[in-house]
């Protein structure tokens, strides 16, 4: 079975939620996941998965300095992640917020890891977002990112996708 | 046998030296590789290969307009990219001259069509850069990313890897 | 009298109106405001104004490539537009669909050519985005905008704020 | 007088040794520095100044948690750092490595709290870059970026600028 970690970081619990929304469309997806907050999270986690998420409030264009720590402290594994593949999520204040640029600071960490991310090109292209508390618009989302996300997981560990 | 189109814009001749240099480094790899100058490259060409790679000069911090006309023409295929790989490199005037930055227009492109794009913990994060006419450096970047791409793109296509 | 000049590119019909919303909303800040459309746009146009505002459709996460060429070919007057107060806004299909990205690829645009460029804290925080045809949000973000960058605008160029 | 806080986080000493570079630098423009290390810095201290520097090495394409951290807490002054002049520098371990999106974090975490921010047209553009430990070639971009914050502060300020 393929596996995926999910780690959130969270304040106001938006972004746990998604992190839930996720891993529930990802286990109907057969991915075995946990789910970890970034608080209880230490790096060494990072490596047992064969693919990793990781989710941020949306804070002044990029992810919580609590996440960055998390990503920072990775550094002792450089290397070790490559090939893994990498997602993002963001819960936000606002449309035009700072968003999109916290997925991408997500992203852009995991490809400085040599990881491997995806996008899709009929949702919210570089992960799922959501708008305030996630409603029905970012349930979608999770749903369709997690089936893309799975689909190329198992793609790379050498599964069979079956349609 | 997996192919990778290479396409280019080039005023100055550097960027087609790296995208020169990366078709030398892939068929190496035993992938079967075209090289196209973006003028000359319709939209429809880029439907037949497993893998795109994208060069650029690094102009204001992006790619070249026409580069990325040829990306916006591409919206007609919109969906129908997904799940291939993607690539990007780029030549630039000078460090901290906005090199990143066009490597990173690119592969969001690439991310927003549903593409997978893979970066490097060892060298060049988000592709090949050259600063000035390719060097030594850069002919060795070139190198280190045609090997990452290559063993990804076999992987995504249900290739064994041989060390 | 402080002068600026809006470009934009719109197919849709969309961006046009964005940039009418926000000539609009500067004329009320007594500013001399022209707008032009970027395909009847030569670079030698944007020497003659205090400030420049750009607003392009949101493709493929950039400004199009028709924004993209203007600004290349403004090359040619490298050095001669810094100190100009730049900004930028765009017309999006969706939220999370790249609207960020491109207003962000306008303004690094105008870093590289040494202009400043403004943030604001209490609405869209890189520069107006219209989801959609601009409605009544969108319009509260031009107006709200064109009433920062008019006033950064005037304190750059010396004039009084009387507020 | 006009005044400049200058914050770095430093753990090899080279993002300190850029941020005592451009000091100097900008005293030589007869502006009023304070430098500060970034663990030592409470966010009421962003509060006294007209301009801010932020400094941080790359880690992982952008700036390292602990600055991430002062920017967090600065939400507590959302709105108040509007108008101030915003600058970034980081130093970096390789070309191609992160430097232009850690130096972009910081440029757009001040956008969204309002800050202006300006560019460099004939030096490193979105703000001095050292590559290892800072060398001649950082000194001078430190120097034309300092040069350029300062004149830009100026103007900001009403003072005028003498040639």
């Amino acid at each position: 079975m393929v596996s995926v970690l999910i780690v959130y970081y969270t304040k106001s619990g938006n972004t746990r939620e998604m992190a839930n929304m996720l891993a529930g469309a990802l286990r109907g997806e057969k991915i075995d996941v946990e789910v970890r907050d970034a608080l209880e999270t230490s790096p060494d986690y990072l490596l047992d998965y064969d693919g990793i998420i990781l989710g941020s409030p949306t804070y002044y264009g990029g992810m919580a300095a609590e996440m960055k720590d998390l990503i920072d402290r990775s550094v002792k594994y450089h290397g070790e992640l490559s090939g893994k593949l990498g997602g993002a999520f963001t819960s936000s204040a606002y449309i035009g917020g700072g968003n999109e640029t916290t997925l991408l600071s997500i992203l852009k960490a995991m490809l400085i890891h040599g990881m491997v991310v995806v996008g899709v090109h009929n949702a919210d292209h570089f992960g799922p977002v959501s708008i305030g508390a996630p409603d029905e618009r970012a349930e979608k989302q999770c749903r369709i990112y997690a089936r893309k996300f799975a689909d190329t997981l198992k793609i790379l560990k050498g599964f069979d996708i079956v349609d």
